[in-house]
């Protein structure tokens, strides 16, 4: 099963990389589904657009917000990704559950056992493949998303939130060193693409 | 802290009996909130009228549901029940966590140790002083409903699921001898509100 997620701050790259991997695999031919979290299904469209967005002004309690994120995962497995991979074709994710345990336990503060377990179970059982781990440091993305005009994106949390959630991402590479792969998010956007081709195969 | 929460199948009367302790509380001059769930929040409206409404018709995966309920009910105690009870309040709500675990572990299957664990989290901390709940067959339920013209609130579901509903909040019940008051709702409604009232004192 081709199930490749990616993950890592704002800032980090992941839509350059996801986009440089898309170009790849469909110059080879490879039939694949290129997808997000908050997902664009049924569901992920309206906790996006009616929820999430800050204009809506809903000042999210963080344990909703945990529990939205793993209600969209759930539903997107069910409805997109699953029906994808049984097809045969390749799923690329930006973001997936290793993003629930970072941001809503190491950002939020959340207790680290029961949104481990709710983010397991919102996956229904559906693993990636392949996890790539854009590190960065928050110094650095902060300053690619000033370059882009983006810096709010970064500056809605404290600068301890994204440091935070660095480490987070650091925990989960160590206790699951066969899927995630460290990638060095500071290297040039062409280095980056050759070293996850190279993991890909 | 007065906070009072009703359980008990579709069809069990907890709206009569809801509106019953309303006039007597009132009657007596307490400041009295209402409230229920899925909830009347920003939160709340957003998940009833755009994901639960049958004729949105996103089929949900019963985890998802799952955590939509939960994601709810924290918004609530946070925007609602949270305030009112911090004013001196008293608030009563149609359902609680109990609905969680009986409708989403005994009802849809999923892992009680999971569902509890959700359910307790979404409370915030904050639990009923004391629970009320209306227990009645399945048949006397859908029976009652038959006669409201509303048999089709229960048939939604197959005969089964309202049965380990309630073999759902008997387990409950047994956990939770001093909270949860088993009332039985086969009697007649100023029966029923004459044993609710004597709990309250």
């Amino acid at each position: 099963m081709r199930f490749f997620t990616f993950e890592g701050i704002d800032g980090s790259g992941k839509s350059t990389q996801i986009k440089c991997l898309k170009e790849y695999l469909c110059s080879r031919g490879e039939e694949v589904f290129f997808t997000k979290e908050p997902s664009c299904g049924e569901l992920g469209k309206i906790i996006r657009k009616e929820i999430l967005d800050k204009k809506k002004k809903i000042e999210l309690e963080p344990y909703a917000e945990l529990c939205l994120f793993c209600a969209d995962r759930a539903q997107h497995v069910k409805d997109l990704i699953l029906p994808k991979l049984k097809e045969g074709v390749t799923v690329v994710c930006d973001r997936y559950y290793d993003s629930t345990v970072a941001y809503q336990s190491f950002g939020r503060g959340l207790d680290l056992d029961l949104v481990s377990r709710m983010a397991e179970a919102s996956t229904l059982g559906i693993k990636p493949y392949m996890t790539f781990f854009l590190s960065l440091s928050v110094e650095q993305a902060r300053s690619r998303l000033e370059e882009r005009l983006e810096s709010t994106k970064m500056d809605e949390e404290p600068h301890d939130f994204h440091v935070n959630i660095n480490r987070g991402y650091k925990k989960l590479l160590e206790e699951n060193p066969s899927r995630i792969k460290l990638i060095d998010a500071s290297a040039a956007p062409e280095d980056i693409h050759r070293q996850i081709v190279s993991h890909i195969g």
